[in-house]
């Protein structure tokens, strides 16, 4: 997806709420908001908005001089939701359809973002309340279902701290066998590392990788030669989050998009309401079928 | 006031806007983002952000073309204004306390303003249910009448078209001999001019007079000499909205700011909470009494 208008504007929010995230020196945040005007000045709009994100929390870490600065949200976020798991299983294994209850849990895991404005000021522990109210595509979730059941291997892009203790039903049904998960390579906004997934359950219990980059999504040129090789092999890829969607949105291969458009950017680009829970099912650009391979 | 930290996105976001607003080419408007960001980074953070405003929107008319291009906006607005000010004349002087239903019919009035996110999408014809909700300080309210009931002149400095039919109320019972109405100089976003007082039924009831400038707020460095005459010998100046407040906020003599405080970075320097209806009287900085001289 390319730059919007909407995202230069987005950049600068995002200082204003790390400023208040994380209690920034007001004259740090003041040197941090110039430098990312000038950062977005020369942005190249054909580019995914992630990579202004990228290069936004490189100068925030500078600035900060922390590696992960997110560190203390992301547990907290992390703990929040491992309270919530429980409940979260029993709900999703009493509903009619588990599978769909699953997805849409995940999905409604996705407001856990605080890269977003819409994201910001979301306690975790409303997550379930979101999923009760939520309306999903039902042939997309149909047509994940019978993508993963049929697939040896699903590689499923996490998004956020917090967010991925809650995909853990869904990526129960699929099958830990076949699953591999995805995480950031390094630590940027409150998306997901290998440290996160340890402390929430999922290492251990699915195969873990790091995608060797530090883009808030999924940028192939800076990924790592092992997450492509998966990218291409997988039987079925599903990318979660706004930022996965941003940076492969187009990519030439099937995928599926699990989110929720939090940005009117974004549900520009999908063609939704802004707040709406997408299922969105993206078929190779070079096959007519969108049956998985 | 100061600029604020959320004041720099604010600026790209009245951008966002304006390009959906006037529905501008978007080649024009990603142009117009580009100045628009140089601007802010050399903006003097000591100066209040209306000063942005007035470069922001003197750049928007030079790529528009256009010497007014929320002309066919602000008669928008002042006709639905128009059509609801009967009901709400009715409304005020059917009120316990008229004077008190006419001030916070006015700061009702005061959403009417494209220049900020809080503002759009508020339909003109909402805001008498607005005024039913308003929680309004009744001390600030007293001393206002009590002020203006004994004043021989009192300069209203007025904010945006639309809003001001609904000043009129208020204006009625502080009563048209006393009252002077100022107004922009020049067009800026839907900000109030002459033309616009025309249109709504306040010129010829009221003396008006414009201030000489196209700072969306009273920048007394750049108003006529007759403005800053008024302003010093006005016996109450009432000043209007959140671009009055930001350029006279400090300001040394006494006043009285209406308006709701629709942004963060005027919420925080009010010390209220965003949304509130405001009415505050500043002191004369050389006074230690807040009576009417």
């Amino acid at each position: 997806m390319r730059t919007y208008l909407d995202c230069y504007p987005c950049a600068g929010r995002q200082v204003v709420d790390a400023a208040c995230d994380l209690d920034l020196d007001e004259e740090v945040a003041a040197r941090l908001m110039k430098r990312v005007l000038s950062l977005i000045l020369e942005a190249d709009p054909a580019l995914p908005p992630p990579l202004i994100g990228r290069d936004l929390h490189r100068m925030l870490r500078e600035e900060t001089g922390s590696a992960d600065p997110y560190l203390a949200l992301k547990c907290q976020a992390t703990r929040q939701a491992l309270d919530l798991l429980p409940e979260a299983e029993r709900r999703v294994a009493a509903g009619a359809d588990p599978f769909h209850e699953a997805v849409v849990l995940s999905i409604s895991g996705n407001v856990i973002d605080l890269g977003t404005g819409a994201g910001r000021g979301i306690d975790p522990r409303d997550v379930l309340d979101h999923a009760l109210a939520a309306s999903v595509d039902r042939s997309g979730v149909a047509a994940l279902e019978h993508a993963a059941r049929a697939a040896r291997s699903v590689l499923w892009l996490a998004d956020n701290a917090g967010e991925i203790v809650l995909d853990r039903p869904l990526l129960d049904r699929i099958g830990p066998e076949r699953v591999t998960v995805v995480v950031r390579g390094r630590p940027i906004i409150n998306d997901a590392t290998l440290e996160d997934a340890a402390r929430s359950g999922i290492t251990g219990r699915f195969r873990v990788i790091p995608n060797g980059s530090d883009v808030p999504g999924t940028w192939l040129p800076e990924c790592s030669e092992e997450l492509r090789s998966c990218f291409a092999s997988a039987d079925v890829v599903v990318a979660k989050g706004q930022g996965n969607y941003e940076t492969l949105s187009g990519a030439p291969r099937e995928l599926f998009f699990l989110l929720r458009a939090k940005c009117g950017p974004v549900a520009q680009d999908l063609g939704v309401a802004p707040g709406a829970f997408v299922v969105r099912h993206q078929s190779d650009g070079s096959a007519l079928h969108s049956a998985p391979r």
